[in-house]
């Protein structure tokens, strides 16, 4: 079991990145933590499992307490308004004292994280409010972004390359300013904001490299040259890829629109 | 064996990311594909194993043709001479040519990538030569990065953030201006760096924040705000944070100093 080294009747918090959706890209330490925590607990939407969720399917010992966390249904309140911002916070405040509740009882809880913990990851609205109370881990995951250009076997970068991640939500002027400035880019939010998008890395001269991935590394997975793709539908996880490396020797081969 | 789905007669490429160090750190994808590799190749300087290589110990099975690829000893020449870029892309394509052996006689070969094979990585010499002319597979890893912040237990983006990855290497005016301009940063390849990093740092307000990460995920990891640290001696693989997330709640705990 879990408890070797733990201090007696205070149990152990757990990040685990679940990785970009393929159950074979979670680490080996991942899987050994899902297998032996005593709660597995994870965000998801009112009525559904969530995306992470599903990645663990089989890893989870049977008998294990699951623990979904269903964010509150805000259809109705714009997202910038105090309320909704009130509404949000106390729904991070309650489920840190669900989640305290279990470790307090000395519990092993295991939180996943779609992707990578620490990076963009909603497990940090619980890490920061956990981390000083509780003895805490955080087991990396691969980011939706590796998971992106290594299906598309795209080199991103090298050697002295800058790298920018930049949510595809910031004023296209801001962009275009920032994808001039860079060897290599991810946008990420891409969604409606695809055709702002499209502008601006025309503007900055980096459309004819970009290249557009959709559900990264899940099995219905698709990529294209962005300049290829014919229309502007995006789900909103979809990606941008700006490869850098100026100087590499000529791939003979290069991104075709791919459709698995 | 691994030879179901390709083409007879012909041998299949993977890129098999290590991660920062940890060998539980490596996907489930990767143990699998070392398992049944035929060929594992690996670069390493002579009269070396390679970090890479130490990682996966005991995960190829006994038997399979290990290929060390040996980087040809440049102490003498500076590396923005046009000799050793001659000697180094020389060494690129040979090696190709030696991995391109192996699977024209149909043998199944794993390249070791410590990291993400796609992202700084010395694989990507070898992809970009052969990734057109034999199947090829990218298996990501835990980049260093994401390794280093997740044992600090430190959040890195959230939301709307802009991170920049940024090389050390650069002058200290253009690190101050990109420091400026981002919500959170990574410097790599700190080594020498360090004092004008801590500069570049101080000039953009950004010194308070900022972590030291040394050897990442290694058994004899260690961690400190980069405030706090005495001297400037850096190997050259260590790492500096800044972490984003600027209207987080505050975290009743902090990065002290670990030297595990």
């Amino acid at each position: 079991m879990s408890g070797a080294g733990k201090p007696i009747g205070v149990g152990r918090l757990i990040g685990v990145g679940t990785g970009p959706g393929d159950p074979e890209l979670l680490t080996v330490k991942a899987v050994r933590a899902l297998g032996e925590a005593e709660v597995v607990a994870y965000f998801a939407k009112a009525g559904r499992s969530g995306n992470g969720r599903a990645v663990v399917e089989g890893l989870i010992r049977p008998g294990t307490q699951e623990l979904p966390l269903y964010y509150p249904v805000t259809t109705e309140i714009d997202k910038d308004d105090e309320a909704y911002k009130r509404q949000i916070t106390d729904f991070y405040n309650s489920s840190a004292e669900v989640v305290a509740e279990h470790l307090q009882a000395g519990r092993t809880v295991a939180i996943l994280s779609e992707g990578d913990p620490l990076f963009y990851g909603s497990y940090m609205h619980l890490h920061v409010r956990l981390a000083g109370r509780f003895p805490v881990e955080v087991i990396p995951g691969i980011t939706a972004m590796s998971g992106c250009w290594s299906l598309a076997g795209l080199p991103l970068v090298q050697g002295d390359d800058v790298l920018s991640v930049l949510p595809g939500t910031m004023g296209e002027g801001e962009l275009q300013r920032r994808l001039a400035d860079t060897e290599a880019a991810v946008i990420m939010k891409v969604g409606r904001n695809l055709p702002k998008i499209r502008r601006a890395l025309a503007a900055a001269g980096r459309l004819g490299a970009a290249v557009y991935v959709e559900r990264g590394t899940m099995k219905n997975a698709a990529m294209i040259p962005l300049s290829d793709k014919p229309d502007d539908a995006a789900p909103y996880f979809s990606l941008v890829l700006v490869p850098g490396w100026k100087g590499r020797p000529a791939q003979n081969d290069s991104v075709r629109e791919v459709r698995a």
